[in-house]
């Protein structure tokens, strides 16, 4: 029977529809369209592909000599202007800021058809210290309110080119949709004395049934209240408000965790189209006791429509502990 | 140069990304799909086409007697339960209700070809009455707080099947983002002691840009923050809080607004992909001064992307005052 999951957290509700359930092997993708099978090894004509990397653009680069890994440049079409003044305008009815921020590229790797889930937890690291260094440089700009580290993968997940890339975007604004957030934890804690996602990842280690994984620092776990099939939250044991508080041997961990989970996506699902960002506090929220970081991967394996649009709500056709049962029993 | 522009009703920011704009003309699809062209008139395998009825999940039809216009079905694979019991649990973490709900599909039409951007103002007035009685019937049970009307048009919209369609779906809570929505439009009465629907919409009205058109008892617009290219609010003149309260005769003037702005967009833009909602209040708000209900059309011409689902925020490559221009020349 159906049934409507809250996110403690969040407070959204999701439906998770039983009735129509899909059973996790339904979502693997029927053909194969592995990068790795309809992608050359290296592309001559592509702009993150070594040989013909736009210098102009170039932030930097790991490592720092040598063969790089690792490149940010500045995206060619950005959302948003580096050059300009942070003005602000109110008529009574149109509010509008100029749209002063970052929208860089994190290049992960010189390899044209590879992708997260094919490289190994070394180079994932290297990729995690790219945006942890960018993600520093950015802090220091004061008029920066929030950073927003994310990766499409696939067409269904919005990524219009191949070569295995992130994004970074930086905004003078704290988005309203995070506002809520941080206003819903505080509350909790209010209410509580601890942070909400403390709480939730500490009940997923006791139950067990939506775990995949843990590691030293990191639980991987198929959230409750999943707004879609296989919807992933990796939380950081260690209660910190930013990504960019993580101590060094955590990110180490993180690289591996995150190898793992996007490995058993891959070979479980047959290399699905999936989008990744690390939630983090807005930048200028140094600590506190009630806001806490993580990853969150969410596969793109159903469409939102008219009824996601009209209530924010979404449906889930899949049964969170049978979606984290499938992915624990993928052997990667 | 890139804005960002706030929805004075939903705090929403939005960044408008002039510097990878695209024209108006840019989104017209390119290849000539038109529902009329690929489908048949009749399909004798639709189970929405008349003499393939499934009248066991019937609910209600228009005209009562002879050929119909209208069929409301149950979905075979709802969402939702209509049956059951309306239990809560919550052990300190997860909380879940039973998903009691309504999940029913408007059939808009006998004929399997067509859409309402096709059909006459009297017809896509027998749909929205349709939408009212349903509305009216479901209000009455005492156990459902909110209704959420829509359309999926289309594959990227959602849409699964090719007949003409809408959707119904009840709930038994107030989501999340539409309490949000209710805060933000009653701390704006507080503070100005004004329905900030209505004057969003005068301002329209006085400024012009935007407007598409407007009859006596609705004006059409594109959205100052425009969420996405094309995003289109049809606000009723009248401040009220639900569709279920309009006026007898608003009702033909929406069927009439709407059918010029679906074939504005049918016409200009080669039949787009789109969501249609109608927002409106939860069932058990009937009367107050702070919120206002209308219709949303929102063509699925952009992808949301991990920088969406990280952020709340949306990008949108177009300028809605361009939009506006585009749609009020095309010639209906």
């Amino acid at each position: 029977m159906p049934e409507l999951r809250q996110n403690l957290a969040t407070r959204d509700w999701v439906i998770i529809a039983n009735e129509r359930a899909k059973r996790p092997h339904d979502y693997i993708e029927p053909e194969r369209h592995l990068t790795t099978d309809t992608q050359p090894f290296y592309d001559p004509t592509c702009p993150f592909c070594p040989g013909g990397e736009e210098l102009d653009l170039e932030i930097e680069r790991l490592p720092e000599t040598g063969p790089w890994q690792t490149r940010v440049v500045d995206n060619k079409f950005p959302a948003l202007s580096k050059e300009g003044e942070l003005t602000r305008t109110f008529d009574g009815v149109h509010r509008c800021i100029f749209g002063l921020g970052y929208h860089e590229i994190v290049v992960e790797h010189p390899r044209h058809n590879t992708t997260l889930a094919l490289m190994t937890p070394a180079e994932i690291r290297v990729v995690l210290q790219t945006f942890y260094n960018r993600g520093w440089a950015i802090t220091r700009d004061p008029r920066m309110e929030q950073i927003i580290y994310f990766k499409n993968h696939g067409v269904r997940a919005g990524a219009t080119l191949k070569h295995p890339h992130s994004q970074i975007i930086a905004l003078p604004v704290v988005p309203n949709t995070i506002r809520h957030r941080i206003e819903e934890a505080r509350r909790y804690f209010d209410d509580n004395g601890e942070c909400v996602y403390c709480v939730m990842m500490q009940d997923e280690l006791q139950k067990g049934v939506r775990i995949v994984e843990a590691n030293e620092h990191f639980v991987a776990f198929v959230l409750y209240a999943a707004s879609s099939p296989f919807h992933i939250w990796i939380v950081p044991r260690q209660h910190s408000v930013s990504f960019l508080y993580a101590q060094k041997d955590a990110l180490a961990d993180l690289a591996h965790i995150l190898h793992n989970m996007l490995r058993r996506l891959f070979l479980g699902l047959r290399d699905p189209n999936y989008n990744l960002v690390i939630r983090t506090a807005p930048v200028k929220e140094i600590s506190n006791d009630y806001l806490h970081w993580y990853v969150t991967i969410i596969p793109r394996l159903s469409r939102t429509a008219g009824f996601e649009l009209g209530s924010g709500m979404f449906i889930n056709p899949s049964l969170p502990e049978e979606s984290a049962a499938f992915l624990r029993e993928v052997n990667i």
